[in-house]
């Protein structure tokens, strides 16, 4: 694939352009804004690199899209997609990222964080003791690239992995995975359930009280996609106990609605999509990674498999 | 040595007590509370196992104490002791507990979960990019037993970990151990301060402006002993931003009292004395694999140094 004019669109295109012109890279390039694109932009571009394209773009003008989100559901669900046109997605640390934020509000279960501020408020000195992460059972959603570095680093800590995929195969750090089908009866049992799916149309609205009725009073944590969770259902399962808390970092509609109930929600935790961020620096270097990869004709790991839809 | 009255003096007496009769050791047990224990008792007894004594009980009456706690600054500081009398250590999952504990407040910090908290409160959708641990350097000061596998975890975590003991002697796990003495150069790096010292001589009021005015925002864990620590140098390191925030586990007098006003410091997150806490499941399986080490003559790993005070 030969490609020269590359078109950078995103809102933080005066960030990108300095680290991409620090590479030295022989081709043409143009940075805008998503507002100041035209159509001689896109007639003009062999390639497209942009994060979240608001109006309906026709990405089949040009020869390959690079996603700077992980996700690509914003290309792909509920659209059709022109199968000449490449698709590359941003994986850099996201694994890492995602690990470490579900990571943070286990912990902080776990050690009674909340407890020991409303205690310390009280001027209370009430020892409780905390729970150890090795006697911890997780279930998480997903086990591709994030879910697999997830499940690496929380198995390194002695915490019993669980997975659940469409396929069911066995991968590493996982002491099993299961498919979606088979997996029903194994809920009860976990302290912890994290979502890492990406939102296909498989996985839209997965996450019902079929799911959730079996829980007993586990955690959940959402860093997949919002619309893979029936909210009603999940506020449900929050009020039944079946889900003692949720930590919420996305959601089917960003910025979460100022009138939506899950902001006051005492069991609620909500943080603004920040669990899997792509750094300036990070995006850049992926981009960069993959166009070489593309010039040199080598197999692409990033590569999105459009029928999946990740 | 030759043991075969034991006292178990603890206020949970009677939880220990199954616990140890479930495993049909072939020795006379007592088992009081602190309160009902006899000058007779003392006499009879061969060991005295206990957690922490109130009254000033002579040790030097009974061959060997075993302490249900990992501190023995009760034992020893400022105290003389009877060389003759072999004073052991409950030694169990302190490190994994104490590092977990470290970990979930660096995360907390890292994630901005205070931050992410207040803005849920305003309904307020303000994206912020969290750190990650990989770019992280902690301090430990203490290398020992708890120390190391506080490093392991957080070197394996990709945070560098740095050490500071009375030897300086390299350690796994550390990238480099000084001195008190040699460290201080190094301090104003530190994104993470924590102190696993015991109380000792040497470590009594160790953290004084010397160490707190070379810091440089950095956060601090003590979850070591609170008298390691001058705590007016503390409160001023807070004020004057060398000390981001801190996370305090124990203090010179515990429970802390309701007029010290670290309860109310707004960057102070107050615990009770809980970063490693003994169940009675692992005192008892500290104190009956200590015994049998003792009967067979074999070498104990948690044998006091009396001279050392750990």
């Amino acid at each position: 694939m030969n490609i020269i004019n590359i078109l950078i669109v995103s809102p933080m295109f005066k960030e990108l352009q300095p680290l991409i012109e620090k590479g030295h890279i022989q081709k043409n390039f143009r940075f805008l804004p998503e507002e100041g694109m035209t159509s001689e932009d896109l007639d003009w571009a062999d390639a497209l690199v942009c994060f979240n394209l608001k109006s309906n773009v026709d990405y089949s003008q040009v020869k390959w899209v690079h996603s700077l989100g992980a996700g690509v559901d914003r290309f792909l669900y509920g659209k059709s997609w022109n199968e000449n046109v490449l698709l590359t997605r941003t994986v850099c640390s996201f694994g890492q990222r995602i690990a470490e934020y579900c990571l943070s509000y286990i912990l902080k279960d776990l050690q009674f964080h909340d407890q020991f501020h409303v205690a310390q408020h009280q001027k209370n000195w009430h020892p409780v003791t905390p729970k150890l992460l090795r006697n911890q059972k997780v279930m998480i959603y997903g086990t591709g690239e994030i879910g697999q570095q997830s499940a690496k680093m929380f198995s390194a800590l002695g915490v019993e992995v669980y997975g659940v995929s469409l396929s069911g195969k066995n991968k590493d750090y996982f002491k099993e995975v299961m498919t979606v089908e088979s997996h029903f009866p194994r809920l009860s049992e976990m302290d912890y359930i994290i979502n890492t799916l990406p939102l296909t149309e498989q996985t839209a609205n997965i996450f019902t009280e079929k799911i959730f009725d079996r829980l007993s009073n586990a955690g959940f944590i959402n860093v997949g996609r919002g619309a893979t969770v029936d909210e009603g259902a999940l506020l449900d399962a929050l009020n039944q106990k079946h889900v003692r808390f949720a930590v919420l970092d996305v959601f089917s509609q960003e910025p979460l609605p100022k009138e939506n109930s899950l902001w006051e929600h005492p069991n609620v935790h909500i943080t603004p999509h920040i669990s899997a961020v792509t750094t300036p620096d990070e995006g850049v270097a992926c981009f960069i990674e993959t166009l070489k990869n593309i010039d040199e004709s080598k197999q692409l790991g990033n590569k999105v498999d459009v029928e999946k839809g990740y």
